[in-house]
């Protein structure tokens, strides 16, 4: 690994500009606010949005990066279908990707998990507490059993992902509802993160438990590279040729 | 499978003998609750209890049994080791295991996890409301995305088990708590599965939804066999002999 | 689960029409000796080709079908994009699919794994041993703990697939290489088998270990229906609503 | 994690006093082989012996070791249960396990898994080739697709485990068998890893490739510790603490 990973942090960036509400709490967008804590806590950080030419994702960058952070809710429809699948060919090379929140319906992720990635939700700024199922795991470094975010948006059952490589956190809300609020997944060579709090207008990312499990996910995330398997057609068998 | 399947429905019968507040819910034991549900759903259904001569589990009773449901409460020590090995071993052959409730402490359970099995509790008789969150599965089928438990007892987590092979119900409690409180495993040629409702003076197994998941695991369960599967020494190479 | 589930077989159905060998093994096309055998063992079968309108594949025939097996080879890239999506949006409700052989590479099995789906190969006609590695799984139920086939076109690892849910057979071919060869996942509320033995110029699907472990997959993948879970938005909290 | 990690290497060392074919390999046991290659690749490295006081394994060892190594095969049977339960706790709690070749049927293996652990095994010194399945996962680091193994005992499925929360290499045998010979499981806080090549007359534990693997495995098992995860009652609900 990297003794500093490259985390590049994508965002939508829309609602920032659009939104007072949204820009009081985010007032250089959502991307910046991540990008900080994650350079604070020694990774390389480059941020890139929707609206820049190839939406920021050229090859180039996608090839200097170990993690890519994802962030978009009102724009799914806008990301061009050939940089999905280019962001696509390098996750199974070997980048990680987290997605956080509403990105569980950006085109990105749904294309890694090849569900729906539907889920039920409601916005009364209720209670939400994370806990902690996998307290072994690298990405629960350093977690609490269990925190809460104050005022959240509640995702909740039936998500529709498939079955997580491990189960992280789970979260309760006030309301009733509970989700699988931290799911990982290995896909190719690259490692999957979703991790669902985060809101456009709550304070989220501001939030030190939340920021610690950011990083302990671009740590883990990074920690994976494609080691150059060969594919493709092998003439001689291996016996035959005796190594 | 069996047109019919066997089960043998396990209970400590301890409580219902000392405990009145026990004995008004459950007048002839839970086992005798939960037998006579299983016998109306179509299953032959027989009972053991642990002051019976092998504690009921004779060697030719486990051999006719296709699922062995397992309660427990207040003497999981009393159970005699050479006893839990035979079931083990039943079970590594093909029998189903369902453990219920508190049988998450029970010597069975713990050896076929490997695991502490340990968990957070409290008693107040909170509500706990049960979601599916594996809705493709046969143990979730007929079953609603959630139903409720009026009065339980809080099992919370960190819940100390090997990651389930699936996942099929995550419990809310309305102090709250979350728990994985639906989980399969596959062990050997058996399959065992966890479910945590149920309590000795709260009135869960009578209720629909908790009989129709024990149901649909009892069929679920029931759904394997050893195939005889050589074991051991290979005396010639497969490649030699040609075959 | 239906007493008579309905499969439908899809064929590219081009090498049986264009190359004498393979009309020589398979005279009728792949999907038609495939129905023959699901037909005798007690299934609804419809067959379905890449030539017909919408590749046989419209609305009202996938809703009638409970799981469709895909063999295709040459002409992955002349499968309709609009038809993977409905292929797709269906197997999420609740249809099984079942990808044979050089079906690895078609669009909707990389569709629904996300990943390049990438193999090494090699084809000389060598012997390919089959093994089960997950005995007690319904797919290999009345499977032998090993069975050949006499002349195999090699698949290899690195296969390029998210770890399956339940591995059931593994192979072990002459020439040194070992492959997973019989996959589980589940994906929305369907079921996912890749199985890789098979050729268009070998008879592997007449052969009854072949036979036996298609058969069984169908039953297993046709046992799951969509319970119609609620998506959306949730105006009320469980909670306030008090249900 | 520790910049050194701790791994004690326990070794039943008894054929190595009995036997001179395995005294000519391993003169100073097979145990001090294994300790040399780790602490040249840095590791804080002591070993432990069945016929030491306590087999080595006190309570402040295994406090103070990060990794233990088990190597076992006549004298399984001999392992105090006393120990075993000691070491079983300490897995629980973040020590690492892992087991090699024979130590399928140790007792604290058997313990983890809640399995019988049982194999079919061959001994003609064929030739073992080991397939990387997971290449992305850390134990893969820098080893290559395939590697062989000149002289083998083979081991074949069916392997009676728990399936594998990642299986990492897959083995091909030159007389026909295939066995899942690199698997990882998570266990409490603990990581366990089996890995099947070795033996005590062939020199595999001097082969760079079977070094490799067993220090990438030690390093991932030994990243993990136990957060101190409260169990037991719970007196008050959090909601009603408010906190």
């Amino acid at each position: 690994m990297h003794n500093k990973p490259s985390v590049t942090v994508w965002n939508e960036y829309r609602h920032e500009k659009s939104d007072e509400d949204v820009r009081s709490v985010y007032p250089d967008g959502i991307h910046q606010a991540i990008a900080k804590f994650l350079l604070e806590a020694g990774f390389s950080t480059q941020t890139a949005t929707l609206d820049e030419p190839e939406h920021g994702l050229t090859q180039e960058r996608l090839d200097q990066t170990d993690v890519l952070i994802w962030w978009g809710h009102m724009a799914h429809d806008e990301v061009d279908d050939a940089i999905v699948d280019r962001v696509q060919k390098r996750i199974l090379e070997g980048m990680g990707l987290i997605a956080l929140h509403s990105a569980h319906f950006s085109k990105i992720f749904k294309r890694m998990m090849g569900t729906t990635c539907n889920l039920r939700w409601r916005e009364i700024g209720e209670k939400e507490r994370v806990w902690t199922v996998a307290s072994g795991h690298p990405i629960a470094k350093g977690v609490r059993l269990h925190f809460e975010v104050p005022q959240a948006e509640m995702y909740g059952e039936f998500f529709d992902i498939p079955e997580p490589d491990v189960l992280v956190f789970v979260s309760w809300f006030a309301g009733g509802d509970v989700f699988r609020s931290g799911c990982c997944w290995q896909r190719g060579f690259g490692r999957v993160f979703y991790f669902a709090p985060g809101h456009e207008t709550y304070p989220i990312y501001y939030d030190k438990n939340i920021q610690q499990v950011i990083i302990n996910a671009c740590q883990w995330a990074a920690d994976h590279k494609n080691p150059g398997t060969p594919f493709g057609h092998v003439p001689e068998p291996l016996e035959r040729l005796g190594n």
